[in-house]
């Protein structure tokens, strides 16, 4: 794997594989906040979160959600089904945190009385953008079916990750989904982590997230290995 | 009518009357813009405005539109059925400009290849942001079913006055909305002016509406003159 990524974002980088239909992942430790405004390291990040989105995924498809992830190949890679992805992210959120407590002026913490899901335009340019439907049609972002797809998926991943996690002792608060078609189909993609997700600690309410580094919360690499040791019960050191 | 008003907004006051289900509005020549920060005068707006929207509460009752609007009772002021408002301002859109032009990164003119409704949290603490219906139901500002009639009547509206306004040379580039419940049935409210509408000359692409202020293009009140003009043949002066 030493030629150049056709894709290099954020957190991950995206190779071609011998396979057109597959690519390979590869999870970096850079981390950045505040749409690319903030930006650091976190040591292990990388690692942690492909094993945590291994894991996620592997949970999702046993519980019927169709998703990208094919296996992890190393500590830092896992060979995907090779998306279009629609450019839409899917927000999903059970207690009130982060912009919509900004958005509808709740203080962070407190219960929606009802789970909602939330549409982005995936446009690092405009600040990723509060979306809905009618915006997605204009936008031509996705079809009205598809965006049911990702409705329905969403919630039903919300239902199967907050069940699972409650057994942990995290509370799931939110987490953002991306979605693409793979041979017409709606896969699951991207990951799903503590860069993606809102997980705070059943019992002390301790932030186990990307909201650490974010907020300069300090001990940032020990909140994502504590996530992954409660899912699998590894350690990376 | 020399008592307090119940309730003295950025552009009008709302008297009690004998009747306690009928309201008096009186419309004020009070200016604002950008949630209140920008405040100025336009010279004769409450009376444009009480005209404009009275005229145009009366075009879709025709049409099947049910409305708060009862008569007008002198230049200034209407009578309404009283309506417990939903917090909720539906926008509806045909051409991108002001904040979607923003939020989705188009030039401002370009036409959207499908009209797109949008509901805003009536809610000035919070400058109004976008919200969707999972919002609104978090929230409790109105039910599926009076989102559902809401959208229904916003598409609605917006096909009579587009069509009526095409044979004025005004294009409707997008306007906002406000509903609210009276004896259990959801009606429309509030006004329809300059001030909630965007109005462009279908010929020269003038703009006739409350951007003249907002963006200092000078000559607002004979843009709001234009605008009763070309409804109804009145001039105020
Ligand atoms: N299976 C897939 N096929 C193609 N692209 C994918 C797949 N899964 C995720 N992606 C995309 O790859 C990129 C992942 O890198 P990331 O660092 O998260 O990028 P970004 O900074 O754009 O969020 C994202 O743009 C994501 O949408
Ligand atoms: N029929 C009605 N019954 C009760 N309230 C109404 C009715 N029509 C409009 N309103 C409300 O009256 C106020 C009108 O005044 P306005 O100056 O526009 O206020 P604001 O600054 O809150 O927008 C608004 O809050 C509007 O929601
Ligand atoms: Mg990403
Ligand atoms: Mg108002």
């Amino acid at each position: 794997m030493n030629q150049e990524p056709i894709y290099e974002g954020k957190a991950k980088k995206i190779f071609t594989t011998q396979n057109p239909d597959e690519l390979l992942v590869y999870f970096k430790d850079d981390a950045t906040a505040f749409n690319g405004v903030k930006k650091g390291t976190i040591v292990n990040k990388g690692m942690l979160n492909n094993k945590i989105s291994t894991f996620f995924f592997d949970l999702l498809g046993k519980n019927g959600i169709p998703h990208h992830f094919i296996r992890m190949l190393n500590d830092r890679e896992m060979l995907v089904k090779k998306l279009d992805i629609l450019m839409v992210e899917v927000v999903v959120r059970n207690i009130a945190a982060g912009s919509l407590a900004k958005r509808i002026g709740w203080e962070e913490g407190r219960k929606l009385p009802c789970t909602v899901v939330e549409m982005y335009y995936k446009n690092d340019e405009l600040g990723d953008p509060l979306i809905n439907a009618y915006h997605i049609k204009a936008l031509n972002l996705a079809t009205d079916e598809q965006i049911r797809i990702m409705e329905t998926y969403a919630l039903k991943i919300n239902d199967i990750l907050t069940d699972y996690l409650k057994n942990k002792k995290l509370a799931l608060i939110d987490f953002k989904l991306e979605f693409g078609i793979h041979k017409g189909e709606v896969l699951l993609g991207d990951e799903i982590s503590p860069d993606t997700c809102r997980f705070w600690d059943t019992e002390t309410g301790e932030k186990l997230d990307k909201d650490r580094f974010r907020r300069d919360l300090g001990d940032v690499e020990d909140a994502y290995e504590e996530v992954l040791f409660r899912l699998t019960g590894e350690t990376v050191k």
